[in-house]
């Protein structure tokens, strides 16, 4: 079944304590709507300027992503510039240049607002809520979200919480929305006020889920270097919401492997800067890396 | 088969963001001991004045562990004293008194230097290499370290690795210890150095464990509250052995369950001061939360 991914799509400044790299294709859509193309078809709903070059459109229609919900106007592009210290867990905003973004009313097509999967990428509630008022009646909704809404646009993004199936967010998200420090709890908390599952990210210590059948806690791969980590998290939610579409129902067993299979592209993404990695990612290396990923997890290899 | 468990044994005083607690059973061995007796005999080596409470003692017995190697001298028992902070991951210790332990000299007698595993549990590298000096030839031998013997007993420490066949430290005294923040190329660094396997401890985000015959990786034990952290890595640790103890073979496999055993006997000790919780648990208790454990990372349950 199909995935819609909304969410924003930019071009990204990356600097890194070792490389500083422009003109990198970036946004959660663009990480997402790759991520979920490696398991189920993708309709990706975004906006762009008339500068966004044909080389960043291309990388998605290699794989077949269906690009008819994906805006293009007069103006420039959305862009992003971050720098990350040392230790790659820490990143500054430097600049953030909303340009098309700021106008993005996203306007599903027929087509668009009957498909099963929906992911709602990191984008502002409103826009989230935008999305959900058009659909007709999606089998499985996902909504990511970060820190800036939670601080900006909290009251609409506690009315998102009972309009979707899952939320996605890291662990000191899950903390500053819920105000409980312990996981166990916030995760509690997010889950009473709707999304029958919560995953919480946490970035190389891997990812809890929870819902009404239980909990699955997966680690991260183990890599020795990370290049650029700027959207390991919406790879992880795309990769997660294509392998759902992929599979006949939606329960705890299901969304544990999903959470492998984000954990796994995650783990690509962050090997190379923006989709460098993905962009060339086979089913081979996939397979590979999974067998090794469910060795790391078992007690009785 | 048995195990050797080497370490300290104290009386602290542990404060929380709730609660001061006095005269509490305390120190490496204590823990470690204990939580090795759920897995098979044990065999304490020790050191405590003659203030030391029978009640304290009678902890052990009730569990069957061998304490004829407990040295007991005129003087006062190691003492500790320390404070947790709001969130129980940093605490700050606020007086050490080692009282008889300054003089401790591990004293193996014939029967403990025959015994095939051993735990050398958090104390000087000194005196564990002391105990190695005396053990004959001990088929599976593990030492616990903390940043304290990292900072001022480093070149010991280093000395003490290619004589052990497992070290167990956490990330972040792996990364101080190696000089890599990497915590796979920490471990790299470590098994070069001797050990076959190393095992991180990384708090709430479980433990890694590396050798040559592969890796495994396990959460912690989700939980909502945690009333004294304290103990739990020498809690993990001895529970880890303790199971090895009681395997056929020690190899990657049975390393991942007594991760999983140390892993659950800790996730008990941090629900009450000392060793409280750990003296009321039933074989029962165990088996419950190993079920929840292993279901909580498998992927298709």
């Amino acid at each position: 079944m199909s995935v819609l991914v909304v969410g924003s799509v930019g071009i990204d400044r990356v600097q890194t304590p070792k490389e500083d790299r422009s003109d990198l294709l970036g946004g959660s859509a663009s990480f997402a709507g790759l991520a979920a193309s490696f398991h189920a078809p993708v309709s990706l709903i975004g906006i762009v300027g008339n500068d966004f070059p044909a080389h960043h459109r291309a990388v998605w229609e290699k794989r077949n992503i269906d690009l008819t919900g994906l805006q293009v106007v007069q103006g420039k592009t959305f862009r992003w510039h971050g720098r990350y210290e040392e230790n790659m867990n820490n990143r500054t905003t430097l600049s953030t240049d909303l340009n098309v973004f700021a106008d993005f009313k996203p306007q599903l097509a027929a087509s668009h607002k009957k498909l099963p999967f929906v992911l709602l990428g990191n984008i502002a509630p409103d826009l989230q809520h935008l999305v959900l008022d058009q659909m007709e009646k999606p089998k499985f909704t996902i909504a990511d979200t970060m820190n800036l809404w939670i601080d900006i646009a909290q009251p609409r993004l506690l009315e998102l919480l009972p309009r979707i199936d899952m939320l996605i967010l890291n662990d000191s998200e899950a903390s500053l929305l819920s105000g409980e420090p312990n996981l166990l709890r916030a995760s509690r908390w997010l889950r009473d006020r709707g999304p029958r599952y919560v995953a919480i990210k946490k970035g190389e210590h891997g990812c809890f889920l929870i819902g009404p059948d239980g909990a699955f806690a997966a680690p991260a791969v183990p890599l020795d270097q990370v290049v650029d980590p700027t959207g390991a998290g919406d790879t992880f939610a795309g990769g997660l919401t294509g392998y759902l579409a992929g599979q006949k129902e939606v329960n705890l067993s299901s969304l544990a492997m999903g959470v492998i299979e984000g954990t796994l592209l995650a783990s690509f993404n962050v090997e190379d800067f923006s989709l460098n990695r993905l962009k060339s990612l086979s089913t081979q290396d996939l397979a590979t890396r999974r067998q090794e990923l469910l060795r790391l997890i078992n007690p009785h290899p």
